[in-house]
């Protein structure tokens, strides 16, 4: 009998604890789906602020905007902590044409690339040559490309479930298409975009330059899918046609910007981190609401949630919203050099940056113990549809961050629409739906809580 | 030895079946998502021919149009079964205001409920009573709602992970709210949208009077959410406000319509039918693109999609596009009569009727025996995020055709956006997106090519 007992017992200890998980992991459902902030965060974000490039006034207006909402959320500290970024200028509406003869042209819908040089104020007209990779760049060599503009026209590929995936196959064109061109002659290059989707819009990004001086520098542009799609089908008939492109983009000095942290110290535990974040700093052409206002607003509605939940953390709870991840990950840098500085000890972080739409589930970055634990955590997400739990990256931010006992993770939210947004300027507050977006709220809050409560094998 | 080589073949075979069921399931999502025609037939059906409610002339070119593109895709048959449908019109745009006083007045945006009769040509214009139920309703009682406009306020709730049960939580209001509330002497009812969203969209969809005769009918409609909560709060500074509602709608005699439907005989049990179907009517407001064009177009691109994947059905696959499935669900029953007139065995049915939006898994209606084995083909679908398969309904179309021992499912895309376009203006094309619509189309086009495979449990 004594054994049996003390068998009945730990079993309804296991089950009053497992219980109480799903009984608090519902009431953060309920208060984040009935009362959460994190929409109206993100409309003032969205459509008071809007889009805040790095280096831009607008980003500073979302530094102090978020150092005052944190404030009123209530924490026991909130600061900036300084950093300096990149400050790279659109500058006036890009133009771009394709003229298949003398007088006939078709304008495109064209960007310039984020860190790309301008072109002459009247712009650069040349052939085209259309090229699928790097290595079929090799092959036509410096005898078929000098002096041309090279159109990189891979798709993203249509059949994969993952569009990052997908994206991230596709990418090298835009980040290194111009210092891969440059070299057989070039004289600018023309992107399609990193999209899935046939439209209009061009999307930007980031592109890189590498160790090229910059009296060697060819500007680098993105066009919209259309475009492209009219490009090579003109190719085909005329590929003697002409491409005029003209961008007045400019790369200052660095300047000075913050991330922007809140903190509120562990009941039990103080010196245990968990961080959740996203970066506050987006692309210029939209206003940022996917990318990756959703990750800033649903950070900083956490602790709002969980107090409303009745929770109170035994760990130190971080929001960081992290400067420029877009064009440096200047923000993020800095953050790990000072954390490491200081020696603390992240347990947990937690990166939401992939839009707000409905969430699936988390990437996470552990050791198999730390993993094997989580895992059992699956259950309690699954009455939410929130079903994937995979090992893989976590966020381009808290990277960094990795150490060999510490969980990372990423929020995975459905990524079937997320490139049609994405770097462009229909990335805005309508194309977001309340809903998703706060299931994302929800899915971070109840990891946050497991692992506030649970902490991590050390 | 001579055991051990039965085990070791019946695992090759075991291994060599299901890593065939995995490539051809990797076909098929390869050829859905690189060169479907889902997208495409679904930009005719909804830009082209719009919204085509039960009886109206848009109706009758959609059957046209969906003959038709059956006969392009190339079935053994192609044939319309004749179906009596009620016609119900909605006349000239529906006018409704609040007047706080004399000559202060804020517009509604309101519309009639489906089924509904019309207002003096005047309209009607009367004090309205708020409330959230039927028990409300009672309590109040004739003395308080007598000669009044009942507005049947109660939201869709928000903290549900399934928006299609807040809608049957809520849809009461809508179905039933002119019939409870003439009880009472009400001269007319508005109902709070089915909606989750805040916006300035009316949601139609139909009501009944149940056994009121047509002397005793009166008037329904839908106002917006918006309207709704601004109704609310102005009848809680002035309850003598007076609302104005004037709508024109018309229920006519039934009128002849038809279910279309194709064939393709199987090649080994040509006796087993496998359906798989939509609802070609839609409401009027939008275009229908989501409810439910979507089911609609990735019904008929199912065969499509085996052939390009090189599959050769075994059993009879069957495309139905339902006719009335909004108002009457007149195609289902005289579609499920005359199969079992003809004593025909619908081994399988599948429905696609809940928005084109990322399909999450299944909702099957199925003995145990047969859940079991469908169980074991969930792996199959996890690759590409499919990952509900539960137990329930299937949907309105098929139900009549349940028998003991086969399998009906309904599609379960992700339903957080579904209520936003339910039965309003806003369901259309621009709504779709095209990778999460062919997703839907691959999922069913598996799921078919798995019960063609393997058949049923008799």
């Amino acid at each position: 009998m004594k054994y049996f007992s003390k068998l009945f017992f730990l079993l309804i200890v296991f089950n009053v604890f497992s219980q109480n998980d799903q009984e608090m992991i519902e009431k953060i459902f309920d208060n984040t789906m009935s009362s959460s902030k994190t929409y109206e965060l993100l409309d003032h974000l969205s459509n008071e602020i809007g889009g805040r490039l790095s280096g831009s006034l607008n980003a500073e207006r979302a530094v102090e905007w978020g150092r005052d909402e944190l404030k009123k959320i209530g924490f026991d500290k909130v600061w900036l902590q300084e950093v300096m970024v990149p400050k790279w200028v659109r500058g006036p509406k890009e133009f771009a044409l394709i003229e298949t003869q003398p007088g006939t042209t078709f304008n495109v819908d064209a960007c310039a690339l984020g860190g790309s040089v301008a072109t002459p104020s009247v712009g650069i007209k040349a052939n085209v040559i259309e090229v699928h990779d790097f290595d079929e760049l090799k092959e036509l060599g410096k005898e078929k490309i000098d002096g041309k503009i090279v159109f990189f026209n891979r798709p993203m590929q249509s059949n994969l479930i993952s569009t990052f995936q997908a994206y991230g196959e596709a990418v090298d064109q835009r980040t290194n298409g111009a210092v891969e061109a440059v070299k057989y002659g070039a004289i600018g290059v023309i992107v399609r975009s990193m999209s899935l989707r046939l439209d209009d819009y061009p999307h930007t990004g980031v592109m890189s330059y590498g160790q090229l001086p910059p009296s060697k520098r060819i500007p680098a542009a993105a066009i919209s899918t259309n475009a492209s799609e009219k490009l090579s089908n003109l190719l085909l008939i005329n590929p003697n046609l002409k491409f005029l492109l003209r961008q007045q983009c400019k790369q200052y000095a660095d300047v000075k910007s913050h991330n922007v942290i809140a903190e509120i110290k562990g009941s039990t535990y103080p010196k245990e981190i968990i961080l959740v974040g996203g970066h506050l700093d987006s692309w210029d052409l939209g206003d940022g609401s996917h990318d990756d206002g959703a990750g800033i607003v649903q950070s900083m509605d956490v602790i709002n949630i969980l107090r409303k939940s009745g929770y109170k953390p035994k760990r130190t709870i971080r929001v960081v919203l992290f400067m420029n991840e877009e064009n440096g990950t200047r923000g993020a840098k800095k953050y790990s050099e000072i954390s490491k500085k200081k020696s603390l000890n992240h347990i947990f972080a937690l990166e939401s940056d992939a839009g707000g739409f409905s969430p699936r589930g988390f990437s996470f970055t552990s050791n198999k113990e730390n993993f094997s634990k989580i895992l059992k955590w699956k259950n309690l997400f699954a009455p939410y549809l929130i079903q994937s739990f995979e090992t893989g990256g976590s966020g381009a931010d808290i990277a960094p961050l990795e150490t060999k006992n510490n969980v990372l993770a990423g929020l995975r939210p459905d990524s079937q629409r997320y490139f049609d947004y994405h770097h462009a300027a229909n990335d805005t507050f309508d194309a977001i739906n309340k809903r998703e977006l706060e299931l994302g709220s929800f899915a971070m809050t109840s990891l946050i809580y497991l692992f506030d409560k649970y902490g991590v094998n050390n």
